[in-house]
């Protein structure tokens, strides 16, 4: 049973209905502006289990399938990581639009692929950075780029919890990724990463790093600091963003209370930058120890906003918050980050190829 | 007015009476096993401040009616840091017991000369490491050295808030002190710490690290590591253990609930060490999610049990748990995460040339 | 397309699809013991967006449809708590077992006709007191039914936020219903309530409590009190159980921690009711300050659980956890209350007619 | 050593060093107002404890040394309650101005005896109701009194924990006092308690009620509720205030955001006291849901303020915020407490004899 508005939703598919595919699933078939054909998975049961037994929504186990239905104009990616590039490259090249689960691929090589591809075919790809699309972080996003945070001093942010061992992966292609899209979108042009220094602990010898810290020089003499954690047996999420102006705190397991700005700070008289650091050392540090405010977020899904953003992209033919060269930056520090870890933390700069798109 | 019991208590002395001295005077004038006999500071209204109106105790503002006075067999030094090691070395000298407030001296040579003097002259030198006299760092400490916690995985300790900016020093020194002496005696000997990595970040562009990041590598794979901060709007104290058989939560600001042990772990198979990681990462991780249990504490104050473990061990002619050694180990740390920090976080190896005495 | 496990599923149907029957849908339509046919509201598009755009369930605006359907062997009913008897008795005399929305009815005298009904037609009668299968209250039913709690010395519940105000009941109809369901689930024989106190409090002038505290006495000399409030800032859901063995306290929006245990208690030597109030009071009260332990609870859905104890009790032909009975026990309390409150808060007695069925 | 400004300190004394004594004996030391000259006890060693071995202050255990000393021109009495009345009696006709610990006297017949006595002698009598002085407790009646809160729709109290019962009163008159005493400064004139009605449980059979629920109506229709509780596991120290414009939480466990305001709060348009309640009703009530803020408070020691506030009513004559006639009202909400109580928590109206002086 088609209804109007879903004659002229955008024809879909999801492939992979692994763990975060169901989501997907869900908001897509939520979403007016959408028209879900296909759940695409190599197990069908598994599909079928996405769109439940009282569903219209086609199901296969052939990817083909999808490809070829011509009302197919765009495909959400969520299969294992190291098959983001195929599947979605297949996409592509079928002319459909791309959202792929983050991270965006394997290695920053097939990363480019898929970004030069969708260039190259002038279709959307875009990272599923789905943090991003919370009303905290879009809030955060605007806080610093309408500059009531101020310079940014530091970023701290905590992601860890008692997670499941990954075979393929360590603790920071598992869980850094979201902090590193989240600083992707907030951090202003005048702070961008330019280094990248990486601490992992394997104390189980599984191979892999279960424990994880990651410090990113920001231009500017700021740092961003992530502390990843698979082995903690509470489950922390916290940010916390230093700025000359404000200070924000973002405890997202805090519902009553997920952002607080905090007009506390400290006020020292900006020096001629001729002026050395023993003389800035010696004037008076004055604290500014304010209130404290919690502003009210909706509590709206973040997912659907992705889809949203997904959709008005493809409408309009632009590329979205968080395109395939976002995902590529995060790929970028990811890389750099292990080879920091390999050399017992030595600090690896990055190269910024690849430039913002807002 | 001499009751019998202060008769037989040690004569004592107090020299500095600026932000830690009043807490000084006020727990030895409170321990019936002291004789207090003089609060000293260049500025003697300070001294007169620290014993209040009503107070019998002398106060000068002149060291030698301390070290002349035959009555005082012991000293507690809360000068300045960087006149810990001339002051202390006087006390000695003249033959008094000396406690220093943390950091033992400014420099590891200073506090070597403060540890050979002590020996030299058979006198006790202990580091005022107040946090290691909590009852939930003693709680720790136990649960660590009877095995309960098992290996131990990782230490990650948190000690963030606003804080004045020091003139002198960076965060590293003025709050890591705290940490890596609850480490000291926390950690077991096949857990000890075997090299430094340290970033740092100096946005204000005082001369000093403000915000500031520490690694430990531990002997048998383990990490510890510490954020200190003075530009945190929210203040934060929480460390955390993982171990291979428990986890430990210490929020010292959660009075309630200050310790958390979690029966939380991950148990993987033992391998010997022949064996490849590969192959050890191939086998099955199990997971125990277990209950938290939240032992009751004491409220003690732990300058107290400072004072005590003093008095104790000059009673018994031993050395105490937080001995000079202590206080150099700690300096070493300190100085090896300066170098670290100017070398952008390079790992500074450590020279293991203070034996433990518990 | 029909799977085998549905075609032995029960045939079901929800009828109202406002505010609570969307989430019955979505549990009943997952559960592979039902099989969903019918979502009815008298608005048709509700029923529609309650199933979705991609749904093979059938939607109409006609109960008819519904009560001819052979296949519809139970039916659940979520329309407004003043239409719950008329529409639960349609179906029951249509031959449908029925779960109907807390409250049961709108009256006691309305929810008798209901399990009059049932019990003469031999049908399932259920109440979907929700809470109740909350992993939580199935625990603590547990440890009070198996003496771990010990007599229960009182109940504090407090249940209270920022609500929107009813325009036809006030907060005690409209929040209490769940702790007294909870209580009725959870007090055992010998602490049943046996008097009520109600003091409401309307400072808008609606002519409606919106602030509101209930007592309970109950058998054995303790109480239960419930604070229910629609003008609170902040949103709380505590339970507080104290025991004369141990004390339970229950946060329902501490996910990390819903339930805490805790040792403490008060030892008092028990005396013969013979003895004299004067003469137990003289006796030392001895305290046990005990530690605190937190049980790791599933994170399940508690109204799966609901359609799964109504599927069990059809097919076992017995009464179902939250039978009738119960919430007519519920509507009795409410009722008092009513009467307590338009007499400043006297005390009125409980007749019990109502026996339980566990 | 007499300073010159303790030669104009105002003479003190302290009678009674229990529990609470050695705290005033602490902040009047502490003053340089006061010019604290003895504490008395009839166990000499606990005024010696209270002063500690170093002081200067003399200690006796004969009141008569107290009300002979010239020198004494106020007395801090902090005696058993059932012995305020003759002791602060006492203190009065020796000329003294006297500041007596909560409750004012064991009955309302003793306090009114204390307040004429004051009255007749021109002295000052103030009652220690220290949270009343608190900076939580200033800002909230500086934002009632200022109109920011609005109306009083309600305030909920809760001071529950693991107390000590007491052998010889129940939990209402050891805990409820404080809560009395603050909505005796924070309520406005237009919302006075008028009216009392309370609930006690005794389960352990002691004689005396260890958990209480007391309900105050208030004039313009608004309500006050406490919960007051010996056997809670949890210590809870909560009191939200719910006005027309504002909306109040203080939670006095957490120092880092003691009191929080809400913009949040119902609007209803405002109906001539002609209008029904029905037509009020059906009036469409908007729902403003604000932001949170919370404001920075200091963190002074309460007690210190009252010693400020009771040497400044005796140097400029006048009545201190909490002075006698504050210490009555608190008794005979009390004491209608006790009655309701006995009266299965029947309403008993307040009888207004005692008017404000503030």
């Amino acid at each position: 049973m088609t209804t109007p508005e879903t004659a002229h939703g955008i024809g879909m598919a999801v492939i992979g209905a692994g763990y975060w595919g169901p989501n997907l699933v869900r908001n897509i078939s939520g979403s007016a502006a959408c028209d879900l054909r296909w759940v695409c998975d190599l197990d069908v049961s598994r599909a079928r289990g996405a769109v439940g037994r009282y569903s219209t929504i086609g199901v296969t186990d052939d990817i083909e399938d999808v490809l070829r239905d011509p009302n197919v104009q765009a495909v959400a990616v969520a299969t294992p990581a190291h098959t983001h590039a195929e599947v979605a490259l297949a996409c592509l090249e079928a002319g459909k639009h791309v959202l792929v689960e983050k991270p965006l691929a394997w290695t920053v090589a097939e990363g480019e692929k898929l970004v030069d591809a969708a260039a190259d075919l002038g279709l959307v790809l875009m990272c599923d950075h789905t943090y991003c699309y919370t009303p905290a972080v879009q809030e955060i996003r605007r806080l610093v780029r309408e500059g009531e945070v101020g310079d940014i001093h530091y970023v701290d942010s905590v992601r860890i919890n008692l997670g499941l061992l990954q075979p393929d992966i360590d603790v920071f292609w598992d869980l850094a990724p979201h902090d590193l899209a989240i600083l992707d979108v907030v951090l202003p042009a005048q702070s961008r990463p330019v280094a990248v220094s990486a601490q992992g602990a394997d104390p189980l010898g599984t191979g892999f790093a279960c424990v994880g810290y990651l410090t990113l020089r920001l231009e500017g003499g700021g740092v961003a600091h992530t502390h990843v954690n698979w082995l903690s047996p509470t489950k922390i999420r916290t940010t916390i963003i230093g700025g000359s102006e404000r200070m924000v705190v973002w405890d997202d397991l805090n519902p009553s209370q997920r952002l607080c700005l905090y007009d506390k700070g400290v006020d020292i008289v900006d020096g001629s930058s001729s002026e050395s650091a023993e003389v800035r050392r010696d004037r008076t540090v004055s604290y500014r120890s304010g209130d404290l405010s919690a502003p009210t977020l909706s509590e709206r899904e973040a997912l659907s906003a992705v889809i949203e953003e997904f959709v008005a992209s493809i409408r309009e033919g632009r590329a979205p918050l968080t395109d395939g060269r976002a995902g590529l930056r995060v790929l970028q520090i990811l890389e750099a980050a292990t080879v920091s870890m390999r050399q017992d933390g030595a600090t690896i700069p990055l190269v910024h190829g690849v430039e913002h798109h807002h």
